[in-house]
């Protein structure tokens, strides 16, 4: 990496980034992430739950609650999607000041094939009442956070909760989810940042009135101060990750390369439209040039791209940065928020080309 | 955590936290640990194997040197072993002063089922030659470490690799190896630190002399000083953890509990034999009380062990200490070592019971 950090890191942060953990960025070749190298964040602890006695509970403004088991929601329609997953503070230890929570770079991202019902239909089972406005989903893990202790919970819109591609997951890339992606079952909203899929579901609540739950109201906000209460987070910005070409030293990433053709590869995504273009730049972002997209692997899905660098001995700092269709295209650097979000500045991979 | 760094992390320390990842400690509940909580270290990159192509040389000093497919290792006689792993870099981060690599607090451990087949029946069929002193194990994983450009490479005494417990794995809880694993073929010496199971096996020669690649005869020895050339790591000394009882505060992960009966458990391992006692002290170390341990899940995997504490209202500093069938008991604190290695030290959990 070519970056800096404007303060360095404290146990607080390290103790979170010890238990989470990121996309080692050579696992941007897979096009499905293989389980285990898709990124993780845990708010607090991954509940231990008993599927033989767990249940989803679908209650609140509704006509007919519902008690699902997880054979009940795997007897239901099933659906696989291949949805690419990133965390709205993803980029947030290269914020000036640094915002103190989980420290990431640039790594927490993955894309996984989920596997599960839709939403809408259970929802249209559980009949809303005509006055609900959001769907409440009530996840067992339990914390403090900012002073509150809450179980995790976030609501969304109904209209976007009733959209098509939002589903009830209890499998990823083929597989029962294990406990750390939220067994026996997850909400994946496509196009949403991380913090929406909410894990280990043990609720869904119909609501007449927006939801104010600390996750909600307060946390995943873009604002300068805590006294604001700002816009909130919801789809994910475009963002192009390239894989470090050459190898690496071990302590500084430095990457070593021999001076010819190096292929350069990645992946680019948004939540808000199809990329349209992804660039890269071998001068620190002065100048860029168009890659090879190729088409998405999915209409929620990361797409390829390439970009054949002729590279001459010497120093570099390459970079990447996509636009999606809804024109919106990474800065340099992204506007510092309070909460540490939506820090999709562009990747900086320092290279050392060494002659041949 | 009740403890304190030295100094705070810096960039290059994070970028290997970001990649790595330790075990969530309440993942100590699970006899074997689920795929993606395993601890996992890598030194360079996961290399990208195609399984189709790759082979296993077998070579060096023998007289009938081998190239062994996966279909032929598949073909061999399989064993699973139950194993507990650790880092040998495990507790790194809380030596003062701190040395520069992968920070780990405390969490760099997992017990995974692998199967694979005897490494001395592959090393009987070559037939080493009767000068033939260690078998070097040689990686895909290529990267500078020390200034010195290399394959990931580690050797072990013949006598040592021959042992029956010793196995060239290619699956993890009966699933073909995930890369970051070592796919196709990693090798696992049951009781000695992670450095030693070398992944994505390319070679394995057997050499007359003592082998002196970076990774053996550098790194992973307990030294005061780079001058020296200590002793080197091998076996893993004893440690007990807990899971952190009750639900943690998001950013200090301080513990919250309710008064009256807590029922703590954890898992305790050594590789230098059984773990014979497990003790646990509620108030930061002055006074220890013995826990009830269960016998171990196999003869190289960790044992569970269970402690009823009747918590009072107030602040505590929960430890545990695991005493081996060698006589190697944990300290409070690990004597600084220069690599970092080796902090077999207690854990210290911060705890605040609250009245009912």
């Amino acid at each position: 990496m070519a970056t800096e950090l404007d303060a360095q890191i404290s146990l607080e942060e390290l103790q979170l980034a010890a238990r989470n953990h990121g996309l080692p960025l050579e696992a941007l070749r897979h096009d499905v992430t293989p389980l285990g190298l898709h990124y993780l964040l845990t708010h607090f602890d991954i509940p231990f739950v008993d599927a033989a006695v767990w249940k989803l509970e679908v209650g609140g403004s509704v006509a007919r609650p519902l008690s699902l088991s997880l054979d009940d929601l795997k007897a239901r329609p099933a659906v696989t999607r291949r949805v690419t997953l990133e965390c709205a503070g993803n980029g947030r230890a290269l914020y000036a000041p640094r915002v103190l929570s989980q420290p990431w770079l640039q790594e927490a991202v993955g894309t996984a094939e989920w596997t599960g019902t839709a939403l809408a239909s259970v929802l249209d089972e559980a009949e809303a009442g005509e006055s609900a406005v959001e769907a409440v989903f009530t996840g067992l893990d339990r914390g403090i956070q900012g002073d509150v202790e809450h179980l995790y919970e976030r609501s969304l819109p109904l209209e976007e909760a009733r959209r098509e591609e939002v589903i009830l997951a209890y499998a990823i890339n083929g597989q029962p989810l294990p406990p750390q992606h939220g067994f026996p079952l997850r909400v994946i909203v496509p196009g949403w940042y991380g913090m929406t899929h909410v894990k280990w579901l043990q609720a869904i609540t119909v609501v007449t009135e927006p939801f104010t739950g600390w996750q909600q109201d307060v946390a995943y906000h873009v604002r300068e101060s805590e006294d604001e209460q700002g816009m909130p987070v919801t789809r994910i910005l475009p963002r192009a990750l390239m894989i470090p070409p050459g190898f690496p030293e071990f302590l500084s990433r430095t990457r070593f390369v021999d001076a010819g053709l190096v292929h350069l590869q990645g992946r680019a995504w948004s939540g808000w439209g199809a990329v349209e273009r992804v660039e890269v730049s071998t001068d620190g972002g002065a100048t860029w040039v168009d890659a090879v997209l190729d088409d998405p692997m999915g209409e929620f899905a990361w797409s390829a791209w390439t970009f054949d660098w002729e590279a001459q001995p010497g120093e570099y700092e390459l970079s990447c940065r996509a636009t999606d269709a809804a024109g919106n295209i990474q800065p340099l650097a992204a506007d510092w928020n309070h909460d540490g979000v939506c820090n999709n500045g562009v990747q900086r991979v320092g290279v050392v080309v060494r002659g041949t």
